[in-house]
């Protein structure tokens, strides 16, 4: 069985299939898990909504108790770290992450970026040994993870190699955080124009929807192979 | 008279140089102000420390009040404005922003992106017409203001050029977002090796109080010019 943790972060409930203002990113990492669903019914999906409940920005105090290490953490350490633990639960046991992120102000939403903080955690996921020869660094998720990233953005061109794609801090700045924790096989989708709310946006759409399904396809096929070897 | 805003986004409260977890980005900050107030005494400082207190994120309830026309705007949109506006109107006010912002897994601090997703308003710091030939958004803050970004990393390399440069999101995220909104003038330092906690921290360290000291000399020598002009 194969796991999908299937996460929202766009401030705007609902897709924008179902109403007017609804979210794009929402629409892609719906379709990207019901298409899934439809193929291989008998998957687990975990769903984390960070859009509609974004997660506590990293303190001082969880930076102390997660540098604590776990056999001598107090009390307030383990209650300040909880939520940090659960949604590092969620990541290591999933199989595929499927993240729905628009662009905001150039990067990713805040409630997004409070999830990374909260996921790149000491000991958890990554391993820091200052006395280590080399680097001091290493990533502790396992490499078999694939992460979907399902985007949307208001102007148009921020693809690599586009008009603006050094203003696009967000698959560059996902990638990197996610690589530092071992997961590097990312593939990404994005709607653009949809400040233009014209033909062009409708064409991005379909556009994104059919790439998404042939990821579906693709992955999903995957996944039932290495089942089966 | 100068305005300035003082910003600090790290996690930890006080400065490296008051306790040993204290934080290199909030030191620095403070270096600067302090050292601006010795020579321009009666200049003003508003202090904001997104840090401490991170703004809300951006919410769905947001969105839509941000977009109705103020004229418009209910009872229930001015108040989900009201910390955004409140940020605004410091923005405004400023002539030189100094900003502590330490990377936090590559990236800005979720607070700190709380922080960008509030200040960008239509309407109040860029323009959007969708009608408007050529680009649909322009900038809306007077280009006379200054931004000094006051960082700090865990690991070395990361300026431009160097060998981790491409992992660095930080400064070219932010000066992206800012230069959306008409402001271009931006100025950084950041503090490096804080990880490894030798002699490369501390020499990094004295090497950025030299380089603020430098900016506090030249920015408020030209404040004083400008004002005597």
């Amino acid at each position: 069985m194969t796991t999908l943790l299937h996460i929202d972060s766009s401030a705007r409930s609902g897709g924008s299939d179902e109403h007017r203002f609804g979210s794009h990113s929402r629409r892609l990492s719906r379709r990207f898990v019901s298409g899934w669903k439809a193929r291989r019914p008998g998957d687990a999906v975990v769903y984390r909504d960070v859009g509609a409940k974004p997660p506590e920005a990293v303190s001082g105090s969880w930076i102390h108790a997660a540098f604590t290490p776990p056999e001598n953490r107090e009390h307030w350490m383990r209650e300040v770290l909880a939520e940090s633990d659960e949604l590092v639960d969620e990541l290591l046991q999933a199989d595929v992450i499927v993240a729905g992120v628009p662009m905001y102000n150039f990067g990713v939403p805040a409630q997004f970026k409070a999830y990374i903080d909260n996921i790149v955690r000491v000991g958890r996921t990554f391993g820091f040994d200052r006395s280590r020869p080399g680097e001091p660094y290493w990533p502790m998720v396992p490499a078999d993870k694939t992460l979907v990233i399902l985007s949307s953005r208001g102007d148009y061109g921020y693809e690599a190699g586009g008009r603006l794609a050094n203003r696009n801090h967000v698959e560059p700045g996902i990638k990197t955080a996610f690589s530092y924790l071992g997961i590097t096989d990312v593939h990404s989708v994005a709607v653009e124009f949809d400040e233009f709310a014209d033909e062009r946006l409708q064409a991005s759409i379909a556009s994104a929807e059919g790439v998404v399904d042939k990821l579906v396809a693709d992955l999903s096929g995957r996944a039932g192979k290495e089942r089966a070897a």
